[in-house]
C-alpha cells in the first residue's frame, strides 16, 4: 500500500534560516493526530510513507496530546530503524505534560528538565531543533537564552528556535545572544496561511532580513478552511466536526459574516486552482505559503496516508505560481499586508507617495 | 490525619527574584528540625502534609544537623515518590560537614566538593538553587562566581543565591558575573521579621531595584517571639527551652531592658492581630513579611504538623494589611528604617525637607 | 621483512602551525589505498612499518573509501596495541559517507553527528586534529566555527583545521573566533607541489604571516607525475592506469600540449635529481615541498612498505636543497608565483622598481 | 612509631596564592623520594605521620621517578582511607613520563593526555591544583591557558599553576586569561632559598603585588646544604653521596671558592640558630622561607619519619624571626636582592637618594 507516488529525490530541500540544517520544503507534523487519532500501525504506515516521499523532518511537542505525540514518534522511528542522521526531529517547550507552577514556561528548570523529559519519551538522545513553544514574559529574556544555549551545550539539540515569538521578543534574543556570545534562535514556528499574513509577512520583516530567521509554518490550510472541505457547511468526520470542542471558537467565527466572506474566496480559490492550475485549493495553499522566500517548511499534518500524498503534489504547484498568478490570488485575498518603513510609517514610492 | 486543611490551590506562587523558577509564598526549611528532632515517620509526616497544601519548596543546608537534615530529606522525597519537576529543592553550602582547613567556605574546592556532598546525601542529581551560606571574604569573588557557574553549568543545580551577604558583596557578584559573562545570583537568603528589617528594608533597597533579588526570609517569626508565646515568660518545651544552649544569648537578651520592650509590643501586636484581624500575632507577622513585594517565599520550620497548618492561615491575613493596618503596626514597632538616598543621606521630601 | 631502514630518531619534527602539536615532516595518509586497495596484514604491515620508521601521524577522512579507511586505520592501530600519546591521527568532515542532505557539509549537525561517527569507525575516543574537509558557503562561519569549538570542548579532538578553504574563509573563520573567544584552526590541509603552486604559495602569504598557519601537504608529487613514472607514458600498474576512471581528467590533461610541456620539466628534474643530488625525482619533489617553512608535514600514500621507504629518502635530500639548487628548480619549472603586496599589486624592490 | 609529636591544630594554613584553597605552611613532596627510595609500607608511614601533624597537602609530579612517585601517592591515599576533601594534592606536567615528541611540553595534547594519565597513576578524579612543570616557549600562551581551563571545566583539577616560569611569562598568562575570561594560574613552585633569591625575591615582585600569586617552594634547605650537614664534606649515605650522578653538577660546584664561601655562611648561620634561637640550621632555613608573605607552602621532602618531626619545629622558629634577626641573618648572606622600580632603574629613598 505505501507505494511512494512521489519521487524522493524531487523533494526540494532549504536551509532552516540561517543555519547550515537542511529541511525539506514539505514535513510532517504530530499536532492533534500522532497519539490521539494517529497511533500504532497506522501512525507508522504515515510516517514511513513520508520518508518514503522525500519527508525526513518529523515536527512534535512535549505538549501535543500531553507527551504521546513524542512517544509514538520515538517509538516508530525506533522500530522503523531510520539512521539518525538521515532525518530531522524537532520538538517544542512550553505548555508541559503536567500541572504545577514550574512544569511549564520558559524557566531554566522547565527548558532543562522539559528537554530531559521529551528526550526520554522520544528515546533519543538529542533532536535536532528545540522550539519554545511560546514566549514567557515572566522569564527574563537572559535566562531563556542561556538555557537554551546549555541545551545545546550539552548536546541535547542542534539548534533552537521560537514559535509564535513577536518580532521584538525574537530581537530582545538576539541582542541578549550577541552581548553574551550565546547561541540565538534560528527559526520562528509560525501560523501562516492566505488568511492570515499580518505578523509572517509584516511583523517579522525585520526580522529575516537582519537575522535570516526561517518560518517552519503551522496552520497552512487554515485549518482545513482553504481545502474548500467547508465549501458547503462542515461536512461529517472533518476536522471541526470531530474537534468540535477544541475548535468551537473557529466553527463560530466561520458562520459569522467574515467567516462567510472567507468561504467565499475559498470558493474563488477553489476555481482559479482548477481552472487555472489543473490543482486543488488545497495544493495551491499549501505552494502559495511554501513558495516564500521566508518559509523554510510548512508542516503537514495527516490522519491517512492518502492526505499526504495528496498535500504533496502542492510540489509541482510551487513553479507554477507567476507573478501574474501571484497577483490574481492577491485581488481575490485583498488582504496583503502593507509594508512598514522603519519610521513606523507606510513606506513611500520612488516619487514620494503612499 | 494528615488530610489538608488548606486547598494547594489557593497557595499563591511568586518568582524567585528575577528568576522564571516559581515559589511558593510560604516554603518549608529543615533548619533545627529535619534530622534531629524531626525524623523518619514524623518528618515524612510533614513534608507530605506540606505538599499537600501546596508547599513545594523544601530548604535544606548541608551544615543543618551537620548533613543528616538533606539526608533526611532526601530519604523522605525519594520514599513518597515525587515527581522531580514538582518541588523545588534549595541547599546551603559554607559551613560544611567535617572539620579542616578546605571543609567550608567558598573556595572552588569547597563550592564543588560540598555541592557533590550535598547532593549525595540528598539523594539527587541537582538541587533548584544553591546558595552561599554567608559570604567569604577569603575568597576573590571571581573564584566564587565562577564556581557557582561551573555548578550550574555541570547541571547540579539550576540557579544560585546568597544569604547573609551585604549588599555590596552581591553588587560585587553582579560586577564580576557581568564582566565575565558568568552567572549572577538570583536571591538573598535573610534574616527579616518585625524586630530585624534594616538590613533587608534598607540595605538591600538598591540591590532590589537594580536587579530584582528576591528574598528567601528565615526567622520570620524572630525565633518564636513574635508568636507570643514568650510573652509571659519562657515555657516549657518551648525552642527557648529545649534548646537552651544555642539560644542562650537570645534568651539573655530577652531578659535585657530591650528584650521586654520587645515583649510589650508583641503583646500589643497579639492585641491587633486579635481584635482588628482576628488572627494570631504569627499569622499576623508571617503575612507581614509576606506582604513585602522583595519577598519570594517566607521558610517556615515545624515540629509538628499542626504547627505548619497553623502558620499557612497567615495566606488569608496578607488580603486583611491596608495601608491602615500596616499604619498601626508601625507605631507599634517604631523601627521604619530611614530610606536613604544614593549621596548615603536621608532623602528629601518633594518640599526640599527631610 | 619490516626492517626499519631509517633511524626514527632522524625524523624531524615541526610544529603543527601555531599549536604545540610535534609532527613528522612526513606523515602517511589513508587516502584512495587504505579500506580499498591496501587492508588487512598489507594495511597493518604499511602501518607498523611507518611507525617503525619516524612515521607517527597517519591522517584519514570520512570519505576516504567512504569510511573504510578509518576503520582499516582504526582496527590496525588496535591491533597494533600502540599508546595513544605516542600517535597523532588526523581526519576529515565534509563529504560524508551517506547520501541525504544532512550526511555532509558543514551544519553543526553533520560535524558533530560525523565526528561521533569517525570516532566510533576508529574506536577512538578522539582524534588529534579535526579538519574541514572543504569550506561550505552554505553554513555561516559562526556555526561552523562554534560546531568545531563544540566538538574540542567535548573532548573529541584537540584541534581543527581546514582542507582547502580559501585563504579568506581561514581570515574569516580567525576573525569569528576572535569575536567569540572561540577556537581558530591551526593547519590547512592543501595541493602543493611543484606544479600547484598559486594557492600555497602566493594565496596564503598573508594567513602565514598572520596567524602561522601551517599546511598538511597532500599530492606532493602531483599524482605520480613527479616520480617521474610518466616519463614515457602511463605504465601498466600504475595509479593511473589501475583508477582510469578517477583519474581520467589528469590522464587526459597529461596528453594535451600543458601535460606534455610537464613531462619535458619532469624529464629535467630527473636529471638534476639523477646528476647533481644522487636521488629520485620523488625524493626531489618531496625534499621540495618539505623544505618550505610553511609546510608542517608531507602526507605520503603508500599501496606497498618498499614505496615508503623510498620516499623516507627525501628526509636526507631537504640539507641538500641548497639556494643555488633550489634556484635550478625555479628555472626548470618557470612558475614562482609573484608575490603581491596588500594593495594587490606586484611589490616594489628597494628602489621603487617592480 | 608514628604517634604525633607536634599538635596537628598548630600547624599554620595559608590561602594559595589568590585563591580560596588553604594549604599548610609545610606540605610533603614526592620528589626523589617517592616511588624510589621511598616505596610500600615506609612511604605510607611517612604519609600518615605527616597528615597526623597536620601536614595535608602532598605535591607530586608525571615526572617524579617517572609517574612511581603519583603511583606510590596514590595507592596509599586509597589504602589510608582519607576524605578527599581532608586533603590538597598537587601534581605537574611537562616532563612526560615516555619518549615521543609529544609525550611532554604543554601543548593541550600533552596536557589532556598528561592529566587523564597522572589521574589514573594517582586513582583520583580530581587533583586540586595542576602545575605547568615548565613553561613551553613552543607552545602559544594561548593554547596553555586554554587547555589548563580546560582541565579545570572538565572537573580533573580545582586550580591551576606554574613552575619555574619567568615573570613575563605569568604576566602573560594572565593577559590571555584575562582577554579570554580563561583561568589564570594562582601558584608559582619555585626553587626559594638562602642562596637562590634573585627570582622569589626580585622578578617576581611585580607578580605578587599585580596577582597575589602565592609560592610554593622547592629547595628551601639547598639540597641540604643550609641543613649544615655538608658543613665538613659529604658524609656518606647523604643526598649528594646517594645521588652521585643527578647532583654531580652542585657537588662540584659545593667544591669551588663560591662553594666554599657557602658553607662559611652556613657555618655562621649553625651558630646563630644554636646560640640565639635554640635550633638546628634547618629549622632556620625552613622558617626563613617560609616566614616570607608572599610563600604559600614549604614543600619538605622526607626519606625517613624522624626527619619530617625535625623539619616541622621550623613552624615554632617562625615567629622568633624578629627584624634584629633578619637582619642578622641578611649580614651573614650578603645577598640580599635589590629593589627595583618600575623604570628597571634602583628605587630612591623618600630622600631621593639610593
Amino acid at each position: 500500500m505505501s507505494t511512494p507516488t512521489f519521487d524522493p529525490k524531487n523533494m526540494p530541500f532549504r536551509r532552516l534560516g540561517p543555519s547550515g540544517l537542511r529541511v525539506p520544503v514539505f514535513s510532517l507534523g504530530g499536532w492533534l493526530t500522532f497519539g490521539k487519532s494517529v497511533v500504532g500501525d497506522p501512525c507508522k504506515e504515515i510516517m514511513k510513507l513520508a520518508f518514503e516521499n522525500g519527508i525526513n523532518m518529523f515536527d512534535t511537542a512535549e505538549a501535543y496530546n500531553n507527551g504521546k505525540s513524542e512517544e509514538e514518534m520515538g517509538r516508530v522511528i525506533k522500530e522503523l530503524g531510520w539512521h539518525r542522521s538521515d532525518i530531522v526531529i524537532t520538538t517544542k517547550l512550553y505548555w508541559g505534560t503536567r500541572p504545577g507552577p514550574n512544569n511549564g514556561g520558559l524557566s531554566r528548570k522547565h527548558i532543562i528538565e522539559g528537554t530531559q523529559e521529551s528526550l526520554a519519551r522520544l528515546q533519543m538522545d538529542y533532536v535536532d531543533v528545540i522550539f519554545a513553544h511560546r514566549a514567557d514574559p515572566n522569564v527574563p529574556m537572559e535566562e531563556v537564552v542561556r538555557a537554551f544555549s546549555y541545551v545545546i551545550e550539552k548536546g541535547w539539540a542542534f539548534y533552537w528556535a521560537t514559535s509564535e515569538w513577536s518580532a521584538e521578543q525574537i530581537e530582545e534574543a538576539y541582542h541578549i545572544a550577541d552581548k553574551l556570545h550565546l547561541i540565538p534562535p534560528i527559526a520562528e514556528q509560525c501560523q501562516h496561511n492566505m488568511f492570515h499574513r499580518e505578523r509572517p509577512e509584516k511583523e517579522y520583516a525585520k526580522i529575516y532580513s537582519s537575522y535570516n530567521i526561517g518560518t517552519t509554518v503551522w496552520s497552512a490550510l487554515a485549518s482545513g478552511l482553504l481545502t474548500g472541505k467547508y465549501n458547503n457547511g462542515i461536512p461529517e468526520g472533518s476536522r471541526f466536526d470531530v474537534e468540535k470542542n477544541f475548535f468551537s471558537g473557529t466553527v463560530k467565527q466561520l458562520q459569522s459574516p467574515e467567516g462567510l466572506e472567507k468561504i467565499r474566496k475559498v470558493k474563488e480559490l477553489t476555481k482559479l486552482a482548477e481552472e487555472e492550475l489543473q490543482t486543488t485549493p488545497s495544493a495551491l495553499a499549501l505552494a502559495w505559503v511554501a513558495r516564500n522566500p521566508n518559509t523554510s517548511t510548512v508542516i503537514l499534518g495527516a490522519t491517512k496516508p492518502e492526505q499526504l500524498l495528496e498535500n504533496l503534489k502542492a510540489i509541482e504547484v510551487i513553479p507554477k505560481l507567476t507573478p501574474a498568478i501571484l497577483e490574481k490570488i492577491e485581488v481575490i485575498l485583498g488582504n496583503k499586508p502593507e509594508p512598514v518603513n522603519q519610521y513606523g510609517r507606510p513606506l513611500l514610492d520612488k516619487f514620494g507617495k503612499l
